[in-house]
């Protein structure tokens, strides 16, 4: 079996079976939730040898979930963090966007990951929820910040934030009954909408449509 | 046994445990998913009998599942029938207040069933989206046709509709996520801003807070 020395857990410095494992849990998580995502799928798609699970994940499942919500939230945070958007609607449409690629790739089938989890996570039996909680707070954290540092007034950028994501993750639960993108370039027009009318993409008041 | 007769899928006349089984699997759907309510949960949370199963959902935990969204969505529909909205923000609040309503008695730990539903069917896999869609846009339907009757403009009325479930959907899993009711507020308020500056709650780019 592919041998790998893992130094920190949640660390995924070369592709090798441990990183291969989680990018599949990922992709599984997204697309069927995370009670219905078995090791076995796990190492179907990924390639990697039965014995990987206790070699990377002596803790089971669990420990695949939560390591595929962490590699997830970096590719978020990274993608945010690209370049330098300049005005507030680029920071919604940055994260937007992203979303979008995940609905249009898998025709509609995928969502998030820490969704995934969250909706079949029972709060009251697992520990999942503080890693989920953390997560969301990370991404809209860094929305708001990059909303602010755009010009959107700090006691709107929060709110907006929230508003963005939760707009988003619905957004992708609609994706996945319609099997298109549409519900979410709807919801997506409507959060720019929310932006203060000095942001590029002024409405007035629902007289302005695309 | 409870002896029923079922006369008609997806009817529910009286409270048999045919009924006491659905409205079990909606709760423990809306607060783990489809994947991890088992047949056994939902007969111990209805003190059903076990032969109840195939006397009732002959074609298993699908049937059951899809009636337990039927179950849900005429609960939906009727509590946003009930009463007449007056205004737009009457129409908002009337969905949002539902919502509220779901996270304030599980503390934070159910979510919709249909989104259940939705995240954990592989859409390649299964005719469950079929549902899943119709059932959304029965209430995206009822939501815009309500906004138009109270004034807003038409072509305005269906992206708020959208958005608004796409906003509450999403504000659900953040619910979880926070264990409290908080990110609906906070979406809640963004929704209303998007209503046309006639509704009695107008927002001027952002100047205003509660």
């Amino acid at each position: 079996m592919t041998s790998v020395i893992v130094k920190s857990r949640g660390k995924f410095v070369s592709t090798d079976s441990r990183e291969r494992m989680v990018r599949s849990a990922a992709s599984l998580i997204r697309t069927r939730g995370v009670n219905a995502t078995s090791f076995s799928e796990v190492l179907a798609d990924s390639g990697a040898p039965r014995g990987s699970i206790y070699h990377h994940f002596p803790e089971g499942k669990k420990q695949l979930a939560e390591d595929a919500i962490r590699w997830t939230s970096e590719r978020v945070l990274a993608h945010l963090r690209a370049g330098a958007p300049a005005t507030p609607a680029d920071v919604l449409k940055r994260f937007i966007d992203m979303w979008r690629k995940v609905v249009l790739t898998s025709r509609g089938t995928a969502g998030c990951v820490v969704a995934g989890v969250a909706i079949d996570t029972d709060a009251g039996e697992s520990g999942d929820v503080d890693l989920v909680r953390s997560t969301f707070r990370s991404w809209t954290g860094l929305l708001a910040e990059q909303l602010r540092a755009a010009g959107v007034p700090s006691e709107r950028a929060a709110p907006i934030a929230v508003a963005t994501l939760a707009g988003m993750e619905g957004a992708l639960i609609l994706c996945r009954a319609e099997g298109n993108a549409k519900p979410l370039d709807t919801v997506a027009e409507e959060l720019l909408r929310l932006l203060p009318s000095a942001a590029p993409r002024p409405v007035s008041s629902g007289a302005r449509r695309r």
